[in-house]
Order: structure tokens, then C-alpha cells, then sequence
């Protein structure tokens, strides 16, 4: 008898009858007594045609629209999840964000939820209703739709896991659960059984593919055990939950690799102070997200500064940062697309030395060349050209230990 | 510098293409200094397909939840054309049921309009905005999607025209005006340059084509004058306007026919006070709409009841109706699918008699056999087999002199 928040991915609910296998997975749960909210994506493909239809109209779609456009997606499915429970016999309400009410800043494309109410759902639980709530979309303080950016239905149903206290938030998804790294790379990669949210956090661009990363971000906050699993089989997957003691003991947990980034370098900058911020204001004011930074020694009052953003962001990055270099008299600016980020990920790290040490030792073993390092607490991120990152996952996945006796491992 | 509400039809907004189209002829209005509120519908077919998997899901949707879902469509087509506008470089923003917000009861797929908050839509066009309204949605007092039903977009241009105060609500469809009748069946049909609103109402059945029967209701309530036009031409089309002195002097101002009727009778009725209400209280409890009724004169204290209902209502009527029969010991129940009501209309009926008995002569000498008859102040129908229909409708054009003497005539 718990309450139980389940979201349902785009190919969980990809067609009619899948929402009706979905429709039956959910009741066997309410049978049991169990309060089921159920929040779901679009019908896979649907958003990406809804896409094509903006960009077929326009090259660069009004936010604003494209959000009212997108935002139907996710409607339809949860109307017709709900015909499906109703039609099996059993009480259900559909919910949009507008009416739950989902509120969120006004940032269209990628907004984020600022708080939840919850008295609506709570009202339809209480008459015993299963409540389906559309994923990705909220309310900005003016009523206008918002959208959360892509994945944001697991940001939405953690959220609501939060704001409704629920006993857990359930991630149906197209694999089953979080592995050691990308099994189609690795075949030696293993699921684990638990991850901490640090872990998950670090684990992004592995993650990406299984949880969104702002939903770990609200889980972590607000402390909400979130399992991972399968929407095709009955076995459990991997639970995302605060870190515990024998986290530690792990060295690594996992090998996480991003081809989504690229670089740009900015060459022999005056090395006074405030030339970061001239930099990165403009960056930051057309929403472009810099994830790794790094800054060379200063040499005859130059300095070299290096950073990755997302590769979509890539030309507009040039553009912007090109006239930004000419006004701090830089000498020239690079970008390079083809790059890769592998990263080596776990809790164990903060009490262990040497890790960083063994990950570059194990690169330069396969003559991959390290363009940039960056590091935190639980993770090392390298920069390498991007053609060796199958490579270099696997070089690393055994070197750590994280290899699979048996080779591939499904049901661990 | 007028405020003009204007509609599109699904055919007008069927493609991206379309959209722009109809975008551009919007500008032509904004840029003429006029206030422009842009009505539309949902893309052509897109309806029709939403449906299609409603019924793919379940033989009997569930109308809250079926709202939701076809409220998808008119959303697509107004962030599409708010889109459009925008990439024109013009202001535009889309706002849908709830962010007007229109006000309706909560009879889901049928839905009628209370009233329509005007703030909003205000103060966009103050800040210069063309402003898109979706057509055919609304929402019910607890914050529930409602639609209103099929042409329901009407609707919606018409009771903000009103509840705006606009000065002219044109109404965009592919048709360019109301015709003396359908010139598919009677290539001397007219195009009328206007009509009265009792006159258009009376004609639901031709004019359902062109207009939605409550939306007339709606103008002629609020005096809105509505202007019926083609959105593929330039050319005026047919004002819908009150009635002028003038209109009495034509005798019959149109033929209108409808086949989507079905035939009940129920034969042999005990004759007693209370017995219509009997029949006739459990098709209003399902929503099922009687058009005609005739009940002939009673008999050895019996009576035969003869009605008429939309035919995608003919099953079910049959169903309840036999039911009733039973109980109000009705010695049988017959039902006939295959009939259409015929009718002619004008408000000059109102000062000239003998126009039922021209009618009724005029399908006599064509051996037509009548087999309902029902009469209001300026309209007389006939229901015949449907196999006459155009036959009937061509003679009863020429008898009361509608035909234009050039045949087929489209600019008039």
C-alpha cells in the first residue's frame, strides 16, 4: 500500500498497444492497493516529428510555439493511457501540466519546475483514481506552456515523486537498468545493482541514455530512491539511491564516455583579470552550457583557455566567441568537433589514491593522447580524440576491474 | 482599423504550406492597422486520425479523456501559425481554451460555451500581437479539456467576435459563400451575397457545410455579422447578417437537403397523457438530439409516433426506443435509414401563403412520395426516400425560382 510514482519512456508507450500492455503493467499494481501516479512521454518518434513540422516551417521556430507544439505529444499519450485504464474497467483522470499545476520558470525549451501542487492529484487519488500526468511540460508564471527539454519526463516524475512524497519513483525505460558502462561498446559491462546519486550525477552522458540528469539532481535533493528498470521484463533493475558506507569500498563504478561535446580554444589571450567573464557572459546569456574549462599557464602575460560545450551548440559558439576574441585581442580562435569525453566514475575515489594516475597510464598504453583533464572528488574526465573511445572503454573497464567473468551479463 | 476575428478551416491550415498561405493574407489585415484574432482549426485529417486512434485503443472512448486528446490538433495548428507569423518577422502568440480562457459546460465532445474571458486576448493585441485562438476547445468549470464539438471552431470565432465586440467575424472555408443550394447537385445554384441569420439557421443542413449551426445561433444572439468566404480567392463571399425589409420579398430564399437522418416509428401506442415524455426522456438523458416529430392522429385510442435522429444515433435509438416499446406496450418498433429530409427556406414565407402547397405539388407531379412533413414560420421539409434527393432538390429550385438563368455562375 504505497504511493508509487512510475514514469513510461517514448518506446514504453510507442504504440496502441503498447500503452495497453503499460495500461495492464499499472493495474497489477493498483490491484494491490498501491496509489499510482503514472507520467509519460510522447509516443516515440512523435516528438521528432512534431520537429520536423516546426523546422519545416521554419528554421528557427519561436520557443514559445515550439513548446505549445511539443507539449501535445505527451497529451495524447496520457489521453489515451487513460482511455485504456478506463476501458479495462478501472478509474483513471489524465492530467496536463496546466492542471496539476506543474510551474516552472519561463526559460522555453528547457525550463525547469519551481514547485508542484499537489492538491489536484491528490484530490483524484483520493477517490481512487489512477492519475496519469503528461511528462515534459509546466506552466510559467504567465500560463504560458512550457517544455523541459528532452528527457524532462524523468525530471517530471521525480519531481512529482518529491512534491507527493511518494515511496518510490519507478523509470520504465527501453533497457534494464544502469550498467558499469555502454554494453554495446564493452560486452564485458555489468548492471549494478545499486548507484548512488553523486555516482548517476557524474555518470551523465552514460546516464543520459537512462535518466535524465536534472531528475537525479531532484532525486539527490529531495531524496528520492529512484529504480531504473526494464518496461518489457518483470526483473529488476538498478536502484539510484543516497550514498552508503560500503559505496566506498568500490574504486571505480563506472566508465562513461560523451561524443556530444566539442572544443574550442582560445589562443594567447591578454592575461588580465575579468577576461573569463568577457568570455563566457555571452556564452551563458544565449544558454549555451560549458562543461569542462581549462586554463593554461600564463606565459609572457598570454594564457590559453580550452572548453567544451555541446556539439549542437557548437557553430554558435565559434561565432559568438570568434567576436569576443577579436574585442580581448586573442590571437586566434580553434574549434575541433571531433572529440570524445571518457570518464572514470566512482564514490570509492575520495579515499583512494592514484586513480587518475592509473587512468593515464592506461591511455598512454594504447598511444591515445589526452587533450584535456578535468577532475572532481568522484570522477576523471579525459579529452581524446574522439575515433579511440570505444578503445579506450574498454582499456579502462579492465583496468579497473569492472569486467564481467562470464562476458555479458543480463539478468545479474 | 477594425478588430476582425477570422477562422480557417481544417483545409485551409492542411498543410505547412497552407499555413504560411494563410499567415500571409493575416498580414494583410495586421498591416493595415486592423486588430486581428486568427481562429483555426486542426490541420485537415488530423481529426479524423486522432479518432481513428481513440478507436484503435477503444470500441468507446472515454469522452473526458477523448477531448484531451483531439484538443492535440487545433493546438498544432496555432503554434504552427503564431510560428509562421513569427518568422515573418510580425508578433504573434498563440493561446489556447484554458489561456483565454473559454468558459463551456462539461458535456465532453459537445460541449457549449458559457462565456469567454476577454483580458488576455486584450492585452496581447494591445502589445500589437496577432493573436491565434484555437478553435473547438474549451474548458469546464474544474479546469477539464471540453471540446464542442464537430465545426466547433465556428463556434469559437463567432463567441469571441461577440465577446470582443469585433466588427466583422469572417469565416474561411473552401467554399466561397452559401449557395441557393448544393451546386454539386444543381448546377444552377446561386451564390447569395446574404442571408439572414434565421434563414442560415434553417439551412443547417446546407450549411452545415459551410457554417456550424450554434455559431450562427451565437451571432444572431450577439447581432455578429459574419462574412462567409473563400480562403483560396480574394472575391467577397455571403454576409450572414440580421434581417433587412428587403429579404421579404424573396419567396424562398434556398433548398436545403440532408441525408445523415435516420426514421423511428413506433406503431400503435396506447394514447395517453405522459407517453411522449416516456419515449422521448431517455433519449434526451443520452444525449441523442430528435429532429423531426410527427405523431399522426389516434385511433381506437392508439397512435403512431414517427421521429427523426442524427443516423450515427440510429442504432442506439433503436436500441432504447425498443426498450420504451416494451414497456409503453407499442405494438412495434420500426426504424428506416434510408430517407433524407428535404426543405425550403425563406423569411418571405413569413407574409405569402400556398409555398407548402407548391412544394408538395412540385414532388407529386414528380411521383416523390412524402413521408414526413414538418413547418416553421419561414421553412417547410419533407422527408422522402433518399434516392429522390436530387431529383427533389432540382425541381424545387426551379419551382420557386432560385435558378440562375447562365447555369453555373461563381462570382456573382
Amino acid at each position: 500500500m504505497a504511493l508509487i510514482v512510475q514514469k513510461y519512456g517514448g518506446t514504453s508507450v510507442g504504440s496502441i498497444k503498447k500503452i495497453r500492455d503499460v495500461a495492464n503493467r499499472v493495474l497489477e499494481y493498483y490491484k494491490e492497493g498501491n496509489d499510482m501516479v503514472v507520467v509519460l512521454s510522447a509516443m516515440a518518434g512523435q516528438t521528432d516529428s512534431l520537429l520536423r513540422l516546426a523546422r519545416e516551417m521554419t528554421d528557427e521556430p519561436d520557443p514559445r510555439e515550439l513548446d505549445v507544439l511539443l507539449a501535445t505529444g505527451e497529451q495524447a499519450s496520457v489521453a489515451l493511457f487513460a482511455m485504456a485504464i478506463k476501458s479495462m474497467g478501472y478509474p483513471a483522470r489524465s492530467l496536463l501540466g496546466f492542471q496539476v499545476a506543474i510551474h516552472t520558470d519561463r526559460l522555453f525549451g528547457k525550463a525547469r519546475i519551481h514547485d508542484i501542487e499537489t492538491e489536484r492529484i491528490k484530490r483524484e487519488l483520493e477517490k481512487k483514481r489512477i492519475v496519469t500526468v503528461a511528462g515534459f511540460q509546466g506552466l510559467d508564471r504567465k500560463g504560458n506552456i512550457t517544455t523541459l527539454g528532452r528527457g524532462g519526463s524523468d525530471t517530471t516524475a521525480v519531481a512529482l515523486a518529491a512534491a507527493l512524497k511518494a515511496d518510490i519513483c519507478e523509470i520504465f525505460t527501453d533497457v534494464n537498468g544502469v550498467y558499469t558502462t555502454d554494453p554495446n561498446i564493452c560486452p564485458k559491462a555489468k548492471r549494478m545493482e545499486r548507484i548512488s546519486y553523486d555516482e548517476m550525477l557524474e555518470m551523465a552522458s552514460l546516464g543520459a541514455k537512462v535518466l535524465e540528469i536534472r531528475s537525479v539532481e531532484f532525486a539527490k535533493k529531495f531524496g528520492v530512491p529512484i529504480h531504473v528498470r526494464s518496461t518489457f521484463t518483470k526483473e529488476r533493475g538498478t536502484m539510484v539511491v543516497a550514498e552508503t558506507e560500503d559505496m566506498e569500498k568500490v574504486l571505480v563504478s563506472g566508465v562513461a564516455f560523451d561524443k556530444n561535446e566539442a572544443r574550442i580554444t582560445i589562443r594567447k589571450v591578454p592575461d588580465r583579470p575579468g577576461i573569463a567573464g568577457k568570455i563566457f557572459h555571452p556564452l551563458f546569456k544565449s544558454g549555451i552550457i560549458v562543461d569542462m574549462i581549462v586554463q593554461n599557464t600564463s606565459e609572457d602575460g598570454q594564457t590559453d583557455l580550452t572548453f567544451t560545450v555541446p556539439k549542437s551548440e557548437f557553430k554558435k559558439t565559434l561565432s559568438i566567441v570568434g567576436q569576443v576574441g577579436k574585442e580581448i585581442e586573442a590571437k586566434e580562435v580553434l574549434g575541433d568537433a571531433n572529440i570524445a569525453k571518457i570518464s572514470i566514475i566512482g564514490v570509492g575515489m575520495r579515499s583512494h589514491a592514484g586513480v587518475a594516475q592509473k587512468m593515464f597510464e592506461t591511455l598512454a598504453k594504447e598511444n591515445i593522447n589526452i587533450m584535456m583533464i578535468s577532475t572532481s572528488e568522484i570522477k576523471v574526465s579525459c579529452v581524446i580524440d574522439q575515433k579511440y573511445t570505444e578503445l579506450a572503454v574498454r582499456v579502462l573497464h579492465t583496468a579497473f576491474g569492472l569486467d564481467h567473468e562470464q562476458g555479458q551479463n543480463s539478468s545479474a
